[in-house]
């Protein structure tokens, strides 16, 4: 069973507007075993939506389209899907009452436009809409399904939730498909990939292997078809144990969890406090930390050195030091950690000193040399890098890497 | 000339990640008075890649690809690319050698799987990409183009922005457009355009005016089209002229000034030194200040105060203060100023202290609820935002806010 995705929408076409429909409709399809096959978004136009839906039917067995059914004249996919259908339109009078009681609610009246929304398709099966003005619409033809629900995100999540996918369930009840995603840090997609090389060359058919690859991050992700969903789902896990011990040296967390939040996680654990001391990331470590919600409980705050000044005066880095190795140095950042935890009084700290570029680099410094040092008041660690891109990618970069350094050091204590 | 994007991925099909690249593509294509017809996303196997492609390019002149360039092996973008175009690979040796001086760099040794990246179908022209290890490819089929990019974000963008961006116009020359962008911040969407209303209904029919909603930011974006570059570019200029006085107290900026450069810039002029003193934003508005290349002329450095000991140790907050008005309250900031300017020793200081949510809300001092100082030693301004229920929305928005605040300070020393 084949699944298209159409959006219909020039404002995503120019770009003023992310799709993230499609995203959370591919999800929410995968959970139930649907896989979506293409993603196709074109022009609020007659010809491009007749023509998109006509390629959809050549391809798909149900076609999912969400936006232009909105009160103004842009929105013009009802049009289209009634000529594309053959059929007239008819006004809808139980729509209608129900956008009337929507606006007596809100003390207003309804608009000549919203009469407009009311004029169905007369093959189109109602699909009551909660949210909003505009109901979806439910369309077979020769065994095939589609579905036209407004672009708005919470009118078609609500659509999607309460009607589409318990419908498309009943009608296609299709193989299960499962996923499961290990998040990584610390190695490249390639060296993981050759690390888990015979792994991988070893999974049953049924199961695929995804790399995807982020700032200083992998994410490996095992989808599995199978008609047991759990025959299907024990595979999975039984093949994220045979995973783990390969990489588990990477391993910072599954699905979702953000590697800040897995710092968190086990800061709690371990009930330690920590605190950074920042000279090129400039607080994006500790807005990293701070951005989960209940930070406050493990997160005691920053010095942002930016200056050097602001080394010697709060963090106490010698000025010989400075003078000898340089701001950005091993030297420089464990002393940063040492005055961090004097200052500020937490069990880790975690420093880092660089040349973020694009200016400030020299033949024995170029722009992305960075150290980076954590440590507590018994042992510190330190490590270098080297990196070539970009300011922003730079910061964002030896974040996850000091983030990346505060968790091995958790796990050793 | 119709253009059309596809991006290549089965992550994007079941929601994994979010197109976001198409959405760049279509706003830098139609900044050059180029208009995206179709974005598609297919599935990363040989079959849908090739049969996308087929389609792509018997409904459009120019493809743009991204995804499937990387270094695993579900990666195989160029594989069907080369087959369907029906040509061979060969081994591009000066792809080879960047990657590995690339490699040489980190001190480390490319792998089997780089040499795989370094394959490429004999008629694509290799286009450079310094962010990665992936080149871009450009191909050429009976007077329409096909190019093929990796999916990682800033990849793609420095080789639109670099290669892909400068050929098309030079190979597609349109009719002349051109744009200008004057940034906003202090006021909503709405009631800008209540006040520049005649201004708009005045404009010439060969200028379009677009609002461009931010987080606490517009930006009004003018384009115009007309056949003689140089009368439309002073149409512009003249219209930008026009507007400049209706909204004056707003305007930041120009085109792609960000407001913390707009900010870093007025420091530089009025020769003045900053430092921040953050609670709730977590260093987020140092970060932002210290994203700008040259921060370290004008800005210190910062006290992330996220537990109160820190607002009491080092800002020098009287637990008074804190016990009667608690940490969310003007008297507080008002004492984070002062004691940031003693500590750091900055001409100016800004202060912020809320609750940034999800939890920590009281009956009195909701979620959103968040105080902001901006000072020197004669003067402290201080401004209270009640705000929703997003965590990093909160912080994103109150960030804006801040620094607009120093941007008003400054302008008034």
């Amino acid at each position: 069973m084949k699944v298209q995705i159409i959006t219909v929408g020039d404002e995503i076409l120019i770009g003023q507007v992310v799709d993230t429909n499609s995203a959370w409709m591919g999800q929410q399809l995968n959970l139930q075993g649907i896989q979506v096959d293409k993603i196709v978004t074109v022009s609020d136009t007659h010809d491009a939506i007749t023509k998109g839906v006509d390629q959809g039917f050549a391809e798909a067995d149900i076609i999912l389209m969400t936006g232009g059914l909105g009160p103004t004249k842009d929105d013009i996919t009802k049009k289209a899907l009634a000529d594309y259908f053959g059929v007239d339109m008819y006004f809808d009078e139980s729509t209608y009452n129900r956008i009337q009681r929507l606006f007596q609610k809100l003390g207003k009246e309804p608009l000549h436009a919203h009469k407009e929304q009311c004029y169905m398709p007369t093959n189109a099966n109602i699909l009551m809409n909660k949210m909003g003005t505009a109901p979806g619409m439910w369309f077979e033809k020769e065994g095939k399904v589609l579905v036209s629900m407004p672009g708005i995100p919470y009118e078609m999540k609500y659509l999607m939730s309460e009607e589409v996918l318990p419908r498309l369930k009943k009608q296609f009840p299709g193989t299960p498909i499962a996923h499961r995603t290990i998040l990584t840090t610390g190695e490249g997609e390639s060296k993981l990939a050759v690390r888990i090389n015979d792994f991988v060359e070893a999974l049953p058919h049924n199961i695929k292997m995804a790399y995807l690859p982020n700032i200083a991050q992998v994410r490996l992700r095992m989808s599995g078809t199978g008609d047991d969903e759990k025959v299907l789902n024990n595979l999975l896990d039984q093949k994220v144990e045979e995973l783990k011990p390969l990489i588990s040296e990477f391993i910072f967390g599954y699905e979702n969890t953000k590697l800040e939040e897995a710092v968190g996680q086990l800061l709690k654990e371990k009930g330690k406090t920590l605190c950074t001391a920042e000279s090129c990331t400039g607080g994006y470590i500790a807005h990293k930390i701070t951005s989960i919600s209940g930070a406050s409980s493990y997160f005691m705050g920053s010095i942002v050195a930016y200056d050097n000044a602001v080394k010697m005066n709060q963090l106490q880095v010698q000025s010989s030091t400075l003078e000898q190795h340089g701001a950005v140095s091993e030297e420089t950042v464990i002393e940063m950690v040492k005055g961090a935890l004097n200052l500020l009084k937490t069990d880790l700290a975690v420093s880092i000193s660089g040349i973020a570029g694009p200016t400030g680099g020299t033949p024995q410094k170029p722009v992305g040399t960075i150290w980076i040092a954590v440590g507590d008041k018994n042992n510190i660690k330190t490590y270098k890098l080297n990196l070539w891109k970009d300011r922003m990618k730079n910061i964002e970069y030896s974040t996850t890497v000091a983030l990346n350094m505060i968790r091995k050091f958790l796990l050793e204590l």
